[in-house]
């Protein structure tokens, strides 16, 4: 993508409303736009990484067995008077009236739907475990909506529900889920970590929040030192495997935010143990027989007997996570993205546009690195170096690289790592195998 | 993805609420559930139809130099004060009431929200021209929705907004979505034909309606028998190329629906004309200034001067599509799947699971044609033969790939190809190697 003719209405001053590092920088990068309070567009550059973290989400629900879908964001109000939520949830539920005075609802969540669907079809114990999600737009009119996209009111959400016949079966679709969050986090370069999350009235220890690590998080939290060293994506089983050993690993080391932290009674000594902020990014449940038994949603088990399906929802929010993202990696200069959800992998910065051989050496860098499969995103505008660099700094990319006539009389370009401000030059064709590798 | 444990609530029996072959179909083969009226749920076989139709239409537009964003689907209504629309657009509009009663409502189309992004950033002739898309859900209160997805409630569109310094500027943005729609179609296995359409009060010739021929479609068209035979992928030229010369020739042959065709009137002798039927899916639409004045989207022209920029917008039926594909291709056994949307690209039948020959071979096959990139269905239920066959022919797969103990005794199986009935008997790696092709 050339960035002349790129949309990315990048602001120079910082703007006034927003209170987070995130919100911030995500509208100075021309990621997003307010469209009315807590709803917002998804510029191209805000898009892109949108549509890279749906993506990650989504081939860990797959690799986990779980079967993508999408359920309308418009309910009828019916069926959350079956489950008895509908006079619950109060006003943060966006209520619709249609033409024809129906009650309708703009869907915050889809228990109540998937328990409808699941039940028209699911007839045996047969057709189970199943394990099916989706992601879509969701709305909860927040009171006082705020912080960008961590607390807006139309938002991404990553929602999946699984169905099983009984206990043993149900712990095991959690436990693939718990593996599939855990890889999802790891997989888009952040550090993720269970902690234990109330169950309600229905009690078990199947209930956890992911929280990751960000210096600006909202929320205290406490964990063992090994949290921060482990390397989930190196010590995964397969989703295929008996996970029951990996779980009981990762859900013995200790971490727990700060209301269930209870520093009298922490079984982790103090030298051990780590205090840090985290941003919840994502929640796992089990709620047995919640939403089956009042809606019907029964299958025939292996003796005939009618069986009430235990079920879990497991969420992750896909467009905070964007925010979260930005909480947990940015400087001072700006964003800066993991590697597997950059919007662009490099940012070709053309010192002296007009100047033939820089014009030249850009042209085929951008050409050859795009036919290398590298996003590329090629600032060929006729602006001055300073304003191009802080761009580049501002919109996060991994790589830069920077290609002058100074440099080219030397035969080299400099080739700039965003997260750690190294620099180095080489040859044009050095540059070209490094970001190919 | 093995059909034993996939989510595919197929039917055996006709749902007598669906009026058209289409809607039929789709719920016959488990691709929707209807949740209220109008508004679907996309089981995993229509997920995965919607999620091809919809990469296609994305990878025109963006060829064409198209940028993809994502607008919200909840809309203020003080925007669509501003364009004169709210009173005009009546009970279609879902109109909501937030919690601070705000005015809010589902938008139907983004003329006014994308008109408001535009002017908040874009200052200068140089920063055109502009064109912004996204495929994002709307909603449509139909006071009688019907014929399924073909019109819903609830329905997903791809929708473009071009932006232009004057008319001639204007009308090559035209052109370009012009030929990325006659692409976008033919690379489905469609022949969609543009047609003349109404331009209302501000007149000019750039409006057209492409439709898509099918024999139970709900227009009248009439045509010139050249458009039955043009070839568009291998005419069109390449979106940098003056599109003049294409834009005249494919505007020159005779179309029209039967409201606009006049029979004593028709330029084309009654030889070469072809009377047929067909269903919308694709609209463009150039509309001048008339939101960028009353909403002062205006920008500096070459001399300085304010100049409000001239505006068109083109809308693609996204998941009307997927029941207009059907409508123009099936048979009396269910979905012929044009090879480019197919769910998965194979089905791959067990005949008699159970039997370890015909286990190991099919296991194989199903390996062997993942690894080379096919998407495939492996029905590895225990099941007649009759049912697999009837399932197959349902959800219409292009190839049925049958593996049965008779067959591997002579060394074959049997491919057959679901469009023309035609069947091969072929070695195993025969039949690899012509799927592979």
């Amino acid at each position: 993508m050339r960035l002349s003719t790129f949309f990315l209405p990048t602001l120079k001053e910082t703007p006034t409303e927003a209170q987070i590092v995130s919100h911030r920088l995500m509208l100075r990068a021309g990621m997003i736009r307010q469209t009315s309070a807590g709803i917002y567009a998804w510029l191209p550059l805000g898009h892109r990484v949108l549509k890279k973290i749906e993506q990650i989400v989504r081939e860990e629900q797959d690799a986990a067995g779980a079967q993508e879908l999408l359920m309308p964001t418009i309910q009828s109000a019916e069926l959350w008077k079956e489950s008895g939520r509908y006079d619950d949830y109060g006003k943060e539920m966006l209520r619709i009236t249609d033409r024809h005075d129906r009650e309708m609802l703009f869907g915050p969540t889809n228990e109540e739907m998937i328990t409808d669907i699941f039940r028209a079809f699911v007839k045996s114990y047969r057709q189970l475990p199943l394990n099916l999600y989706h992601i879509q737009w969701k709305f909860r009119d927040e009171i006082r909506p705020r912080f960008g996209v961590m607390r807006g009111r139309e938002f991404l959400m990553k929602d999946a529900y699984s169905f099983d016949i009984d206990a043993a079966s149900a712990r095991r679709s959690y436990q693939k889920m718990f593996l599939a969050y855990l890889r999802t986090f790891a997989r888009m370069g952040l550090k993720a970590i269970p902690m234990r999350a109330d169950t309600g009235p229905i009690g078990g220890d199947l209930s956890h929040e992911f929280i990751i690590l960000a210096e600006t998080g909202e929320s205290g939290v406490f964990c063992h030192k090994d949290w921060l060293t482990l390397d989930v994506l190196q010590n995964a089983p397969g989703f295929d495997e008996d996970l029951q050993p990996f779980f009981d690993t990762y859900t013995s080391i200790y971490a727990a935010t700060d209301e269930k932290h209870e520093p009298g009674n922490c079984p982790v000594p103090e030298s051990d143990l780590v205090s840090a902020r985290g941003i919840e990014v994502g929640h796992i449940f089990n709620f047995g027989t919640k939403y089956s038994k009042p809606m019907n949603a029964v299958v025939a088990g292996p003796g005939g007997e009618p069986v009430p399906v235990e079920m879990g929802s497991y969420g992750i929010g896909v467009s905070r996570l964007m925010g979260a993202i930005i909480e947990a990696s940015h400087d001072d200069n700006g964003i800066i993205w993991p590697d597997a959800v950059a919007p662009f992998n490099v940012g070709l910065v053309n010192l002296k546009v007009g100047d033939a051989e820089t014009d030249r050496v850009c042209q085929e860098l951008y050409y050859k690195l795009r036919a290398n499969g590298m996003d590329v995103l090629y600032d060929d505008r006729d602006e001055r170096p300073g304003v191009k660099f802080a761009d580049m700094d501002l919109i996060g990319l991994p790589w830069q690289l920077v290609v002058g006539p100074r440099g080219l009389k030397n035969g080299v370009v400099e080739l700039k790592r965003r997260s750690t401000g190294e620099k180095q030059e080489l040859s044009v064709d050095s540059a070209l195998e490094k970001l190919s590798a």
